[in-house]
């Protein structure tokens, strides 16, 4: 058995989009810091920085002072290959739900090369479809069926704890898959397939959104690797072309 | 795979010891109840029933309302036996120290038969030596070496975590030891342990409390059956009566 890496554990972030308390903030960078994770991504906190998150914070105050605060997840996700939701099961959503050791060694095995994020909704309403569409994949944590609201640090502890123990106890990790793209790339390449599907007629300029979720979740379970973002992206290309010259033709016929 | 049986839970309690902050034991309840567990026992808490607690609890107050209050460790343990001790690992104590997992297992597998008990300690200066000294095991969360000290609720909702996951994905539970002795037929025995050894002069009147503690740890680690806590207690009295007898001969000879 090797020694565990520590750099495995600097490569996760941990995500808090939209958080309304800000003692729920310190509470998880305390959780984060007792098992060895430190970076803290916080997306649009509605207060921060606050004594309350300070004093919840106990000694893990300096994951606080060096916390990403950024305006969208999309900036919290830049550079990083996987991130993961962390979110009760939906019907709405086809994509795997991992447990959290599942969650914990895909994300330790990505972690080897690339950043890689755990992203946590707001208190009440839990992660967005636009924060879910984001994610390539859901982490669900089994609770009582008449009860299973956990308390968003005490979500942070249990994965954390998660992801420490399969660090520790893991004797050899399995090459990740060595090219996927980055999640900004990918992101790039939503836009371009929306903008071209849109050229090509193919989605209601009233109402995109629902078909484009579904795509994400298509190219999301394949995770797409940097080549093939670049071949898709060709193709859309393409036939953003061949339409432009489809409609300069129509025009020209029309005049 | 048989289906999870929800009376294992139910002979699953978390007795917090000495709890300072209100709040935490609302956290706590929470915690549990999202796992499933439903007998929380306090002892000894500073502040309780408290509008903090509440607050914290969120939908968990019916565990609050129907926790039980002691004044005493030995009363929140008593007709149980099985305690676990959650604690850091510790030099000076010569026990079994087990992983939550393991924790879980044992604790599972004895509550098929009676009620046991997970024990956590005051926020600040955790499990004393006396309460410790009432558990026969201690479970160890592994930590960050450079800051281990994991929130009470926290840890709660770790170890409560553990124990749902397993009671879940264990197909079927060894038969837990049939006999073994309620904990609080232990402690008469060690009460009588204590008095006998006294009554021989073997024990310095003093200072009894290093070996009568390296005495419980002896025991604990064997796991008394109820059996063998009367044959030992029949040896105890055996004892004082030869030395009752012998103090008897020694003072007719001195008048």
């Amino acid at each position: 058995m090797t020694q565990a890496d520590p750099k495995l554990l600097s490569n996760i972030r941990i995500v808090l989009a939209r958080t309304s308390h800000p003692g729920n903030i310190g509470a998880a960078a305390r959780a984060m810091k007792t098992m060895g994770l430190t970076q803290l991504y916080l997306v649009q906190p509605y207060v921060f920085p606050n004594s309350q998150a300070d004093a919840m914070a106990a000694s893990a105050g300096d994951l606080l002072a060096q916390a990403h605060v950024c305006s969208r997840l999309e900036d919290a996700l830049a550079g990083t290959t996987l991130a993961l939701g962390v979110s009760a099961r939906r019907r709405d959503i086809v994509t795997d739900v991992l447990t959290p050791p599942e969650a914990a060694v895909r994300m330790l095995t990505e972690a080897q090369a690339t950043p890689v994020a755990l992203v946590f909704g707001n208190e009440t309403s839990g992660l967005s479809n636009e924060e879910l569409s984001l994610c390539q994949g859901l982490v669900s944590i089994n609770a009582n069926p008449e009860y299973s609201s956990l308390n968003l640090a005490a979500a942070v502890q249990v994965l954390s704890y998660e992801i420490r123990q399969n660090w520790l106890h893991h004797p050899a990790w399995p090459q990740p898959e060595i090219d996927a793209a980055r999640l900004d790339d990918v992101e790039r390449f939503y836009s371009h397939l929306e903008t071209a599907l849109t050229e090509l007629e193919f989605l209601n300029q009233g109402s995109p959104g629902k078909l484009m979720l579904k795509l994400r979740w298509l190219f999301a379970r394949t995770r797409l690797a940097q080549e093939e973002v670049n071949i898709l992206r060709g193709i859309l290309t393409a036939a953003q072309t061949a339409k432009r010259q489809a409609n300069r033709a129509r025009n020209d016929q029309a005049e």
